[in-house]
């Protein structure tokens, strides 16, 4: 049965024959393996290109500021997942995965596409920052990479990804754009709203030369690593139950009940 | 309500403050942004401890053995469910992850498993490695980390990965035993079975001090940086459902049919 | 940490003692286990009310139609997903769930959101019709619930739920809608696209009074139940690795190759 | 690439031509659509035949008993995940499934498994019982089926499924086996467990002859219900985030803190 578009039906990551294995148009054995790092094989996978010094890391500096923070939501939906169902590490990595969503990390390609929204707009940078920030305002959307529940004043993680940034020598018009946007963000909402981490990385990485297609992966990979700590974490010293009983016990029920219904506290 | 055991409720990966983000002891900000390569990181996130330069090499080369190899399965259902659900790259991702399993890519766990019960029964190797694969043959299982089904003489990943831990120095008792069991397996079961990249890889990060327990997220990690490059592959160039127009045509409908009903070929 | 709004933190589904399970104010052993079906329980669980007679036979009929059309994208992702993944049913179940996207099968919710849409609108029906009808076009985008790949001339299910509709006395304003719908297209595309299953069954369950929000449930929970046949079907007849197999073989390769590369074909 | 056995490429669950789709040998349009309920045909895909009315009247009464208890880890790994990523449904019912394992939810096949056991050993049934629960307790194994942490005294569903079996007259010897192994129990572990939901579901359905293979399909299908509405409740009443700080806020960090971390409280 056929659904959807006619395909080229090709594909340019890789091939094999049963002596060699091609990546990218490189020998996956030859010239790869033992040779380039993780992250650099990363990029090449992700952009069919081999990633210079300061590519390189940049995208390391964006991972490992991405990987870990404490017991997210994700993390948490991983951990109880596991807790449930053992039998399936893989299980457990995908649950946590799939919470890496629009509201919670995938932030990160939302405010690519802010930045390079502002770029392309030509003209006054600032006049475009605030054309693009008035118009998200007037739609009741949240302005993508910009305020932190928790780190309101500022997020260490922006400010120590700027220095990475200059001490590579590629920091260049997205951050600028990113930093901007953030003096003329109150000046429109009248909420002083910082540069979080997910506003930095496409800084970080745009700049770099990472394509905007490829930013949703990288808090998604970086996250995988978190998420396999915590559920080997969690095979040693469980607590899955311990955070789905803590949330149970913070929600109360507001439906009807039947005649006679008594509720036991204490349980 | 309570379910499943007490716990300690602790976790020691990670903890915060507003300023300040503490990473297995360590300053995020200060200590590893910019300044640590994603393997570097992943090694701390999940053993508590900052690689060596040989750990991390070792970790890398293995990351970028078993990322790539094409349209397999976990690859398709990644392509697939994109291809259906573009909304949510994290679902496609997560989709292909769940792949990783006991009998694709979950095979390096039980595969280091496999050499640590050979080295573990201590006495001589061989006889050890008789008795496992014995064992395993008698209960009619796959002996983990052997055969390939393409790569059928030799898979030259795991060449590969010889070189690397000689390179590195850290070439030991667990390749050794690995090596070893190549030789036995056939003497015992009659099939030459060659030691694959499954294999290859438990025997290359036990050497190096990477935990057993963690072994599983080695390919998982690694392919989830292969899902997110032929997710946008398939975002540019679809070949979804081309996949599974071509899966449907190989398999014919073997049930009952309705009186009357006439099959239309060429559909 | 605190992330996201403040919330009321109430849930009005259910509550529990030792001896007592509430279920939408009802008492789940003594009013629903073996006097409900698992059709009325779901209705009651999604919308808190019980369905009448009408309301029941129009979500079974939906239900029964939506659930099982072959080896579509899928269940081919759970089917590969089971194949390299048998430890863990659930995890095929939930890998073929992800393709219930906005392509395929979520098709039910948008169709129901445009019936809803033109129906809002007031005035002359088939002006509305037009009208939104137009602006989709406009947008390039597709006409949800029209036009199906396999069932091009007519998607059999429509025509039978239309009979539903009429049998259980609901044939209504949705519906009607969705008919005329169907006229208008081509006046406006100059294509015709006939109304199918995923626009069918918002039609009739919109009719019979079911929310609008719950709408992609349905195709969701109905496609459980096929996945759940399949997976079984696998276990003991797989096709898993076949599916993909033949995927692979209608995609080359379009890449580079390193120097002396030769593709061995046949194998 | 070929991977995995040979397979004999067929399919008995449905095919198609553009005017009629055959389900397990049945016209979907003519003989299915608004005639029988989702319950008869989720019996009908799984296993190939249509079910009697008792047949059909025991597993709406195993779904409906399984489909709902609050926010169980199932239920808030899918909140938590809608709250994260709202684009996209069915992932979050996905992450919810995912935590329907060998620990929770799952159990109901390793439940019909250990009945299967005892009835397949043939001999006296309590000395059956009486050797595998020795052997389970002997591994230092749950008993599947039995002891639940809320419902500790007894579990109010399977009470009322033993009266379902008998209104049905199927009550057979899968349900006196597990109220028997509920007596034995005690006498060999010294402790009293409860036969719960988990066990009484397989010990209806085995009875009313559903396959066992099938069991783990069952609370897969039920909670896939609940998910929707929960999901649905928290587009409308936001709980997701409420659950994850809650999780947070009982869990201590136990690790090394850099020089001069201060823990900053009240955050």
């Amino acid at each position: 049965m056929k659904i959807g578009p006619n395909s080229t039906r090709q594909t340019s990551i890789s091939t094999a024959t049963p002596d060699q294995i091609v990546i990218r148009g490189m020998d996956l054995c030859e010239d790869l393996i033992g040779k380039i790092s993780f992250t650099q094989h990363t990029w090449l996978l992700v952009t069919g290109t081999m990633p210079s010094e300061a590519q390189t890391r940049a995208l390391d500096a964006a991972l490992v500021a991405i990987a870990e923070h404490g017991l997210v939501p994700s993390v948490q939906a991983a951990r109880v997942t596991y807790a449930a169902a053992p039998e399936a590490l893989q299980g457990a990595v995908a649950a946590g995965l799939l919470g890496c969503g629009s509201v919670i990390l995938g932030a990160a390609e939302a405010a690519g596409a802010f930045l390079q929204q502002c770029i392309d707009a030509g003209g006054d940078r600032r006049s475009a920052i605030e054309k693009v920030v008035s118009d998200l305002r007037s739609q009741k959307k949240a302005i993508p990479g910009y305020g932190h529940p928790y780190h309101k004043a500022h997020d260490p993680r922006t400010g120590r990804l700027i220095e990475v940034a200059r001490e590579l020598g590629i920091f260049g018009q997205h951050f600028e754009t990113a930093l901007l946007a953030e003096k003329v963000i109150p000046e429109i909402t009248g909420r002083a709203l910082v540069l979080n981490v997910s506003g930095a990385i496409p800084s970080l990485l745009l700049d770099a030369g990472y394509p905007l297609l490829g930013m949703k992966g990288v808090p998604i990979l970086a996250r995988t690593a978190s998420l396999i700590a915590h559920i080997l974490e969690e095979r040693n010293n469980p607590i899955g139950f311990a955070l789905t009983e803590a949330g149970s016990d913070v929600i109360s029920y507001s439906g009807e009940v039947p005649e006679g219904f008594v509720e036991r506290t204490g349980e």
